[in-house]
This record gives structure tokens, C-alpha cells and sequence, in this order.
């Protein structure tokens, strides 16, 4: 028999809640929470240790059980719930009927190990909505980049809405986050070429060759690259835009530009 | 001296609260609200009729005011609110300060007119999100295509969430809706050839010639593309993705597409 959460006083239901919410609560214990069985399933097969599990069995069947389980290390503590506990701490509501708590990874730019001889990286600085990230992370699995980096990141990448809106795509693809100093640094110490997208001093991104090793770099909606970006890159492109308002949604112009370099390389 | 509303009794708010709210009300009157200074002026430039303006002092400024009124008729009813009335009926919270109320536009495809001798129509069958249907209307405003036209949606185009999400291109491109089959008969009628995004029996987007006439058709996320789509196409195009997951946001993918036919077009 699996350990049993009947009441919405457990202790552990405040705990998933926070961990859920709160990036603070998620760095102080270095585990996150991950709902629903591909996400699951993906996170396990990008490396991510699984540490808890938390089902309700009135949505989750145990057949789906057992095939979970054969995918995870067997002494894995798995919990199960009633149907109103599992949908006070599912961020989803009651969709999915599964959830793990995960350890973190250490996102630092010393553990993107392993590029090719001609990296396609993607960067973002401060990229404003989980919505966008997710959309960023689909494409950078799509594209199967080398590694997207997050600048200056306002929210820990464990966030439920970025875990939701990436469909788990933030476990399939190198990720690492750093300062906009620290992420230049990298590059440039790798020698890939820094491609930013501005409006200034730039060149239409389709004439750049993308096939040397190089990083396509998109700022924020509202205010671009910043200065530091700006100052530092090889050469700065556009997408030619001929409508009434300057602007792409973000993951729109990165998905744009990242497919423009993989066209180019044969899609390989 | 302008009429006033200070009391959150007053009908108009409850009217104003259900046109943002309720596409039958928007049915019913034939009109919509556009909150912000900018979408409005975009909506008047893209040949919506304003019908009554409301602001709040505390927020938008008498020359702000001014300035605004240089661009809508002279008979329009101005109305000025308190701020807890203007919270109150505004959608994205009290950051605007103005908010109109427009004449809707009838979106059938016949008032789809003048097209020119090789159009770009972007097409999207019944997306699920406000969110990716803004998305989409920003892509498509940014390249300028000739139309795009919405099969099947499953809201109708003046929904408070798409015209903020589209920040206000859903006014700057001419925008159609109707059936799957009445969209099918349109392109045929007119010899535009009929690119369906599509798993099965596709060939590479880039493979394609897209300077003839051409419209780029995609599907849901979830399912993409029905199959009177998939029965009618003129070839479908795949964008070759090598991730874990064979899925991009849909927004990101239309944008691929377009854009690759924009980069053939010279971005004409």
C-alpha cells in the first residue's frame, strides 16, 4: 500500500502548494514540482531525479501507475490522494492526476558541456512571460538547438507556468542561465558568433551564414537588447517588417530567425 | 463639460462589463469595446467607426484627450468616469484610462476585396487561445500578408483578450472568418495555391515556391488540421523538427511559414 493524503490540513499539501508557487520555497529545498505523465516521463528522460510522486486514483489509473513506475528508480516515495487533495495542490486543476517533485539542476553556463564544433544557440534576456519561455523552449527542442541561455531570467526556470507552457520542453533541451556579462563571456570565449535582434545598425537576419558556430539573441517586447547586448555583438539582424506596429511576439521572431540558420544547414 | 458616470450602479457599467465579456452581447448591439490609446487610434486608421469614448481624468490627460479626439468624428459621445468606475469596467485594470465603444465590422469573406495579383493569405483553422490568435494577427500585420482568415473559430474576432494580445493588429489587417468549406471555395475560387501545415505526406516548407499565389494553412495544436483541410490541399508542408516533442506553438510555426515566403518575396 502507498503512504495516504486524506486531508487538506496535511502538512504536505501546504508544502507541494508552495513549492508550486513560490521560487523561494523551490531554491530553499533545490526541488521543484512537475505535473502530468509526459512531463514526467520527459523530465526522467532528460536526467532530472525524481523524488516524490503524488497521484489520485481517481484519476490516474494504476495501470498508468505501473508504467510509470517502471520508468522511475523504485525507491521513489509515491503518495497517493483524494481527489479534493490532489486538486487543492495541482496547479492545473485536476487534469493530469499526477505529479512529481524533482530536484533541481544547477543551471550555471559551466555545465552547457559538449557543444558541437558548430553550435546554434538561442539566447533570450529577460524574457518577460512563462507563456513566451515555453514557446522559446518548444522551439529551441524543435530546432534541437545546442543550448538556449536565459539573461538576467526574472523567474527560476521551475516554474509551473514555464514547466506547463514548454510541455516539458525545458527538460529535453540544455538550458542554462546566466547574467548578460557571463552569457557574453561564454560566447565569446567559444568563439560563436553573437547574431542580436535590433532594429539599429542591422542587416536582414536571411543574409547572415549561419552555418559557423553562432547565437541568435532576442531581447524583451518592449524594450529590445539592452546596451550591454548591444555593444557586443558580431552583427546585429532583422526580420523586414512592413506593417502598422514594429513588432513580433518574442517567440514568434525567435522561431523566425532560429529556422532561417536551420534552413540554411540543411535542417541537420 | 462632458456626461459623467460616478456611480458603479450606473446601467453603462453593467453594459460595458458585457461587451467585454459576452460575444452575445457584442452580437446583439453590433458593436465592441478597444481599450487604449493606441489600439483605438489603430482601429480608427483601419477604418472602424467609433461610436462613444469614455475616460477617466485621473488617468488620461485632458491633452491626451485632445489629441484623441483630432482622430475620431466630432458626434462621438464622450464620457468621463471616477476611477473606481473605470476600474471596474476596464478589462486589463486601470492602466489605460480610455476605452471605446466601435462599430463591429462584418468579417465575411466576401468583404475580402482587392486582392492583388499574387497574394500571401495566412489561414488558421479554429486556434484555441486568444493568446496564439493575437499572435497570429502580429505576424500577420508585421508581413503585410493579404489577408488572414480564421475557419471555424471558436470566438469571434472582438474579444477583449484578442485585441490586447494582438496589440491592436487585429484592426491593421484585413481579417476574415468562415467556414472550413466556405474558405476552401474562396482560395479555389481565386486559383491561390493551398499549403496545409501537416505531419502526413508532406514535403519540407522550404521546398516550395511561394512567390505565385499561395495561402498557408495551419491547424490546432491538439489535432492539427481537419480533414476537409487535408483533403483540399495543394501540397503539405512539414517544418522538419528533430526534438522530443513534434510540436511547436502554433503562432511560432505560422510564423516560419509566412516568413519563409516573405524571404522568397524579397519581403515585397
Amino acid at each position: 500500500m502507498h503512504k495516504q493524503i486524506t486531508s487538506l490540513q496535511n502538512a504536505a499539501v501546504k508544502r507541494l502548494l508552495q513549492l508550486q508557487e513560490k521560487s523561494r520555497s523551490r531554491k530553499k529545498e533545490g526541488v521543484f514540482v512537475i505535473e502530468g505523465q509526459r512531463e514526467i516521463g520527459l523530465a526522467v528522460k532528460g536526467g532530472f531525479r525524481i523524488r516524490e510522486l503524488y497521484f489520485c486514483p481517481a484519476l490516474f489509473s494504476s495501470e498508468e501507475l505501473q508504467s510509470l513506475k517502471g520508468r522511475i528508480p523504485s525507491a521513489v516515495d509515491i503518495t497517493e490522494m483524494t481527489g479534493d487533495v490532489y486538486e487543492k495542490v495541482a496547479y492545473r486543476g485536476s487534469t493530469e492526476g499526477v505529479m512529481a517533485v524533482a530536484a533541481a539542476k544547477d543551471l550555471s553556463l559551466e555545465n552547457i558541456l559538449n557543444l558541437g564544433p558548430n553550435p546554434l544557440i538561442l539566447v533570450a534576456e529577460a524574457p518577460e512571460k512563462p507563456g513566451n519561455i515555453g514557446a522559446l523552449l518548444r522551439t529551441a527542442d524543435a530546432a534541437r538547438v545546442d543550448a538556449i541561455l536565459i539573461a538576467n531570467p526574472r523567474t527560476d526556470m521551475f516554474n509551473p507556468n514555464i514547466i506547463r507552457s514548454s510541455v516539458g520542453c525545458v527538460f529535453t533541451t540544455p538550458v542554462a542561465t546566466g547574467t548578460t556579462s557571463e552569457i557574453i563571456r561564454f560566447l565569446k570565449d567559444r568563439k560563436i558568433a553573437i547574431y542580436g535582434a535590433a532594429l539599429q545598425a542591422s542587416v536582414p537576419y536571411d543574409s547572415i551564414d549561419y552555418e559557423p558556430a553562432s547565437a541568435i539573441v532576442v531581447g524583451t517586447e518592449a524594450t529590445g537588447l539592452s546596451e550591454e547586448w548591444l555593444e557586443n555583438t558580431t552583427q546585429n539582424i532583422v526580420i523586414p517588417m512592413q506593417g502598422e506596429i514594429d513588432s513580433m511576439n518574442v517567440s514568434v521572431a525567435a522561431g523566425i530567425l532560429i529556422f532561417e540558420a536551420k534552413r540554411q544547414r540543411g535542417f541537420k
